[in-house]
């Protein structure tokens, strides 16, 4: 896999950049990161077409939710009888639980312990919690500070507004040849995580700028959305764009040291299941890469897979969510994160894409027996002799399976050779006069819902 | 698996009364045992309708076969010059071959030994052996008495009647909301042998006792009938019933320690095998149950599988028919077979006509991404954390697979989680609106016949 | 397997016959190793028909390609320096690289090299090279006797013809009941070469003669033609033919000491297919015979398995080709096969065409619960007890299978047992009038292309 084209310096210096910023389900800070990744997007490809920012109203009606106040906390702390501010927002993100409605008071320890979140067997890390849906406030904090809360009377101060306002999202278009599109989805409503969800915004970001620079076939849509609720939004206000995706790809945790996962879509048969056992089967630099069955738990995968909606989303993980022990804790830092591991997943998503993005069928022009490649000079001489072979096995596995029903996806697979090399052959033939392309203008593979646009 | 309502010591002094009945395939044994059957049936459940008896004449003509002639054997010896008589069959109903014709004569030992069957490799046990459809006579003993035997004149005695009678099947209808059926069949035409089939008998009766005290959406049936001849006498005279008989399970050797086995039905597809499969790969405690593919021998899932009847039966037992030792022979005595081992029979008996009961089709009323089940006090806070999770994971599966297309067994195969769970996840889901219940009124899954009544 | 009516001796010296012939794509080799196989038919199975020789013009178009020049070499030679002429056709057929054009001319030993081809790893073997489409002459040898040659001027020698004439093809047709037919096939444009592919044409014709003298419903169709072109050629030429073949097998490679190797056809859910992989899985005798997937790259089963063409073919080999050191060299000379080996192979392939032969479709006459046998004298019960039990599974398994949709060979697979059995089960059971045989006329099993003739 190439991963050449991408850098993990400047890949890790934009997490760098975004990690300090207090994300939540809405409210500045997702808004403040949208604006960097337009700001770098700019940078890694200066002629893309702008990431554009979308609000949705608190209060907005979306399939069976309401969108929810917007939340904009400012700073929070708790200060005891010895007179230090601890637990303090604006030293880490993750201190003030998420939604936190304002609050200014004054309570005995005792009382104030219901409303402290730490992690007795992780001591050192702060917690990370919110209450989205139940107004509540809290203080989150490692469990080694809380043990050493002196007695007393504690100062609680929270000051941030909880109200109408609205839900933001960010959105890259790269227009293809055809309207139907390749989705990538990730969640942008995490506060200080590293892995969750830096990870998962920067290497969306970098395929996005990888993209931006070549020939697409489909139109290619980036969302940076907050999760559940974004996603079922961005659902709800899109229903003629749901009949256009065809291949969707849902991604997080991308940057840890662990080997990828990739959860299959609900029916574990669409095309982005097929291509990501395809390469995690073949590509050997991919080591331990595993295929998870689906589950209706997880990411925003949950939504795209619901039986109304019908989009068969998989999801990229390294290691998945919840198993390793610093998921959704300050451990989640970034040292946990490093550019090679977020460039060697921008090369694997960039395969995968470019795979569901270059799939074509073909039709055998010459279809009784093997057609005389020598007189058209498709029969390769050049190269080491392994090469040659391998790239005459192609040729042939592209000839014999162009009857129609199988498309160089099907056919790669069926090889066990790279998408790539299936692909040169088909142009090879193609040029030569022995294949037609067949594929369909308006397929919509990988989607169990066909339905017209 | 719930087996607290089931009470061993009961099961087993049922197998300790039914012991010693002389049971063939017609004769006054059958009619005995269903009695007690009938009469242990009112102690275990006082509103239960009655096990009905119910005579088919010899010689009614039922697909390819006649009834046979009815046997009713009164006493039956062999006396040698010692005085002493033996393979008397007063003392064990293993000794006198099975449709004995009536004989009183004497011959030298030499001429009787054509006549005599033991098992030399078992020295200590008696045999079981039938002449159905051959007129003859013959003893079993155990082998050290055959070598024993002293030379000299034989008196041998038969008192029995082989003529016109009828054959005796029970049969217990439990009618249920609905009037198809789930049949619960096990064969009673074997004498003195415990595993084979006190076992099955016991633990059929149990579970129609326990199911007469629940609700029941299908018609629950078992039925008591010699082997062979006697399911296709019953297949032959209910043409009507065979078409609403929406799973079935054949029933023997349950009493044994071994592990559980399952055979398939003819194509291993129908809704009994499903679940079946489902609780031996996940409810731990059965240990190393086995699931066996379709074979044309065995016990009367023979006669439901072929291909003119077509109702897919499968099969449990213990340990095999012919895999065990005491099989067909006097070692298979009340000491081969446990409480214990019956009531964990019953529990897995229970469990499985439960899920078939139970199954439901649901559609998802709110299918666009995940419903807020927050709103609709569905998400769940109760119990421990674990549980919790379990519960939740319940209700995202039954939501994500609610698409018509799916039942609850389909979704508890799928999630790999307990019936009992995703049944009560639905039921919760059902209660809060977001389910319409779809279930078919009178659809036939489970068997291939789907044609109309 | 029956190995009786194969003898090894015999097999190996019509492979010791054929050894020396110089063959090639077209010319008099493969003319005079036709005859020798007509010859020795004649001596195998005095009755049966012909195998004919077929000639087609030099210039014909057959599909995509054209029928090639004809090439009758006579003799050619390098002489050195020394005087000493090497490289001789006269001694080996594979001194000559194939298909080269005549020359008479002295050059440099420098110059000579290019036109020189040996194998630095296997210093004592003679490639087996060939330059069919591109005109040039060339001549292999031992790479010892390449190092040695001594420096100087060398008078080049190839006395052959390449001009318009025609490519030769033998074929041997066996009628049958029925017009579908079993087509083996195997090539005979390789030199000196004992396993590739005397044995493929030994094994062929033995198995030939076999079937002359046996009743056959299908008709039977061996072809022994070139490589690639020949089969190209006939399929051109039988457009009717095509769509009556229902099994077609491709054979090469069959007398070295390996395991057997098989295949698939496109699909792999051929009837050919399925039946080598019941044989490998329940012949003992096979030891490691190995199932191979498809793939495009082969022998002519590439052509049969085009997607204009649609035949599914199979390809039985031993060791397949180029798994062994001795491939395409002097190496594979009459010491690397052996009569035993060819024996096994012919046995092997006998027992495969005779099942798919044999294969019927029968339908139960008494399909309601099992009929009863004893009444009709089907109740087997001569010879040892296993063997009478497994006579039994064997009858059952007969008729719980034949609904319409089975075939014998599907009910062998589903057995594990050999067809034989099934076979003998199933005419016991139509002569006792418990089937009917509802064999198509004219289907086209084990084909994809369904088409009328």
């Amino acid at each position: 896999m190439s991963e050449a084209q991408f850098d993990g310096k400047q890949l890790y210096a934009l997490c760098e950049r975004l990690y300090p910023i207090a994300r939540s389900l809405t409210g500045p800070g997702v808004r403040a990161t949208l604006q960097e990744l337009a700001r770098t997007l700019v940078e890694l490809a200066p002629d893309a077409p702008a990431l554009e920012t979308v609000e949705i109203a608190s209060g907005e009606t979306v399939f069976d939710w309401t969108v929810p106040d917007e939340w904009v906390a400012r700073e929070a702390w708790i200060r005891g009888p010895d007179g230090r501010k601890r637990a303090r927002f604006s030293d880490h993100s993750l201190h003030l639980l998420g939604y936190s409605e304002p609050v200014h008071t004054t309570m005995p320890l005792a009382q104030l312990q219901s409303h402290l979140f730490s992690m007795p067997d992780r001591p050192d890390w702060i917690p990370y919690r919110t209450s989205y849906y139940r107004r509540t406030w809290g203080f989150c904090l490692t469990d080694r500070e809380r043990a050493s809360l002196p007695d007393g009377d504690y100062e609680v101060y929270v000051d941030a507004d909880l109200g109408p306002g609205s839900l933001t999202y960010g959105e890259l278009v790269l227009p293809g040849e055809s309207d139907r599109e390749i989705l990538v989805w990730t969640h942008v409503c995490h506060p200080s995580l590293a892995n969750d969800n830096l990870s998962g915004m920067s290497v969306a970001l970098a395929v996005a700028a990888a993209w931006a620079r070549r020939n697409r076939r489909h139109t290619l849509r980036f969302v940076f959305a907050p999760g559940t609720i974004g996603a079922i939004a961005w659902l709800a206000r899109h229903p003629q764009l749901r009949a256009r995706i065809a291949h969707a790809l849902v991604m997080s945790n991308l940057g840890d040291a662990g080997p990828f996962h990739y959860k299959q879509s609900r029916d574990g048969t669409a095309d982005v299941d097929r291509v990501f056992a395809h390469l995690f089967a073949n590509e050997s630099s991919l080591g331990e890469a595993t295929i998870l069955p689906f589950e209706p738990y997880g990411y925003d995968e949950r939504q795209f897979n619901s039986p109304g909606i019908g989009i068969a989303a998989g999801c990229l993980t390294r290691t998945p969510h919840g198993l390793y022990p610093q998921y959704h804790t300050s451990g989640d830092d970034l040292s946990f994160i490093s550019g090679t591991a977020l460039v060697q997943a921008c090369a694997l998503v960039m395969q995968a894409t470019r795979m569901l993005d270059g799939d074509r069928s073909y039709r055998n022009l010459e279809p009784y027996g093997e057609p005389q490649l020598g007189k058209r000079g498709l029969y390769d001489t050049t190269g080491g002799e392994n090469e040659r072979r391998l790239r005459q096995l192609a040729t042939l596995w592209v000839l014999n399976q162009s009857d129609g029903s199988r498309s160089l996806i099907d056919i790669a697979i069926r090889a066990r050779m790279p998408f790539a090399m299936i692909e040169e052959a088909a142009n090879a033939l193609l040029a030569g006069g022995l294949l037609a392309d067949i594929t369909p203008s308006d397929a919509r593979s990988g989607s169990p819902d066909k339905g017209s646009r």
